[in-house]
């Protein structure tokens, strides 16, 4: 493809691994973390893959995290638990909590970890499939850097928080939702605004609040509108979802919450570092058998799953998608076939080479 | 107010009571359902109230639901349990099951109790409300009848599917989000109807799956988009939160799942009731204790309520509203004042009463 780089799997894995060994990481925390952004690539998520190494890095260098963070609970119960995750990288705090949460459900039918003092955790996805080899459904969810403005604010108050809820079914694939709660990510806006084209109607606004196509807005004092747009196309039903995020994520576990959320982009310095409370996290496990037998509720997700792939579909597509339909399929060609890197994205990774001393024949 | 009626708020609570006891409802029970609906009527969600005694008086003649049901528990854990609700009105099993909700939460830190074999059951935030008083995040989900099509899909197979979560606060009243996850709601297309006037752009398909704003389309064989609309606009977003809520509603707990959901509307004879298993709700409620100390917390929610309600708001609003505002400042009034039925509705309880031989000086 042009404009981009073909790498295998493996070899980006452990260019990864070593990036985070550099750092001073453990062995184990550095092929979990590789672990969540090669699997974010895989699934064609590139947002969330290789390319966030820069901010982790940048990150590690202005001293706002710890690459061995003391991870503690802080309070839990038989099904819930409030961990403080150190000033952790996300990758590594993340799946730590949501194992626990796993744990916890296994005792008494549900569990729920939320977490504070964390970091920009990948794709929420990778979490919820934790679930599921367990035979239980996986919520994950977690707030971010204020872009999006609620309906009738000026200002942006909330991330795009994202949620990712994960099924298990039976002889079909699970079901597996990822997304982030606003209407487009910023990665998207950036895209557009690379290729000098507009964005979709109803989804910006400027300084003022008003409507505008501008896919540079955000870096104008606009903002992203909540999922729907404005409130005559249901936008303050966006703000309620991305908003019980934002509590769930954040005022449950005492983490920044919306316009507290210190970006994660590395720009800022140590000393402000000391003073917030990272970002946070909210994970849950159910197990399916604490409501019907396994088998039961397997088959009948099958039927659901079958019942929505076989709905009539709009002139023009193929059929009707369940989520996660798209990330399968993108896992399973780039499994075998590679993962292509745009050449932007190659020339940072190349860059962190260089700085840490690490070979660069993943690149070549 | 031109076209209404207003009536006392016990005056209307004792009729409604009358209303489920002519049917065979105990005292408790028919107590519990009139506190549901009027309190839908005070918080200004009158699609939700006294007009659905319709409804229910319909489902009861056309014996589809049983007035005393047999409510089981099928299974439990510490911290779960599945009801089967007995084919009983949704306003009687609900709360029996978000009571057990929050017993368990008590116990384990969260509780979360799925229903199958029930039917509508008013405003979904009435039972994450409960919670409040608890020191407890309530939620509160339900499936419905199917009037929205997933992305691509010609056909409606998810219904409105509403989500709460109520969160207590401090000083502060406490955060209350209580939506349907569908763009807009069917009373608002009859609504725009009845008044001659089109539907906003991109909320609604006609039967090719067609962008169309005809108000009147649902009738056609037409379906509501997903929350966001097409997928350019993030609909396949909403298609993930009310598919989300179909599947801990009503696959999760057995119950009858999109497609598969019969109207509530009355006009299925017997027959067909006894083949069916009713619609499915999802509670859930979370100590918030078990994370952070209560008070905490609620210090940290009200800071977060503040931190919103001040941000600055688009010229020609007053303030950005925290959710439950707009219901809270209804219920003020409403207690004090009375509510307004508008005359269509009046004239249907008056055929009620005439019906059940109930006294109708509560709308004289």
């Amino acid at each position: 493809m042009r404009g981009m780089k073909k790498v295998k799997v493996n070899d980006l894995k452990g260019f990864i691994v070593e990036v985070f060994e550099k750092m001073g990481c453990t062995r184990e925390d550095s092929l979990q973390a590789a672990d969540i952004l090669v699997r974010a690539e895989l699934r064609g998520i590139g947002s969330h893959g290789a390319m966030r190494l820069v901010e982790y890095v940048n990150l590690w260098k202005n001293k706002r995290v710890n690459v061995i963070p003391d991870i503690t609970i802080v309070n839990e119960t038989p099904g819930t638990a409030l961990i403080d995750g150190g000033k952790g990288f996300g990758l590594i705090v993340a799946p730590k909590a949501m194992r626990l949460a796993i744990d916890k459900a296994k005792n008494v039918g549900t569990g729920w970890v939320s977490v504070r003092n964390s970091y920009h955790f990948g794709i929420a996805g990778y979490f919820a499939m934790m679930a599921l080899e367990h035979d239980m459904i996986g919520i994950a969810m977690t707030n971010a850097n204020p872009l999006v403005a609620p309906t009738f604010s000026k200002e942006p108050l909330l991330g795009t928080n994202p949620i990712a809820v994960a099924v298990p079914a039976g002889v079909e694939p699970p079901y597996v939702a990822d997304f982030a709660t606003a209407p487009i990510a910023r990665g998207k806006l950036d895209q557009k605004f690379a290729a000098g084209l507009q964005a979709p109607e109803g989804l910006l606004q400027n300084e003022k609040g008003e409507a505008v196509t501008d896919p540079d807005i955000l870096s104008k004092g606009g903002a992203i509108k909540t999922l729907g747009g404005d409130k005559e196309h249901g936008g303050h039903k966006g703000y309620c979802m991305t908003s019980i995020v934002d509590i769930l994520s954040a005022v449950l576990p005492g983490a920044n919450f919306g316009p507290l959320v210190v970006p994660t982009l590395g720009y800022l310095a140590g000393e402000k570092a000391g003073e917030d409370r990272g970002i946070g996290h909210f994970f849950g496990a159910i197990r399916i058998d604490a409501f019907q037998t396994a088998k039961e509720f397997k088959d009948y997700m099958d039927l659901w799953i079958r019942t929505f792939r076989g709905a009539t579909p709009v002139d023009g597509e193929a059929q009707v998608l369940i989520p996660g339909d798209p990330e399968r399929l993108s896992e399973k060609i780039k499994t075998k076939e590679g993962i292509d890197l745009p050449d932007s994205v190659v020339i940072k990774l190349m860059g962190i080479a260089d700085e840490f001393g690490i070979a660069k024949k993943v690149f070549a």
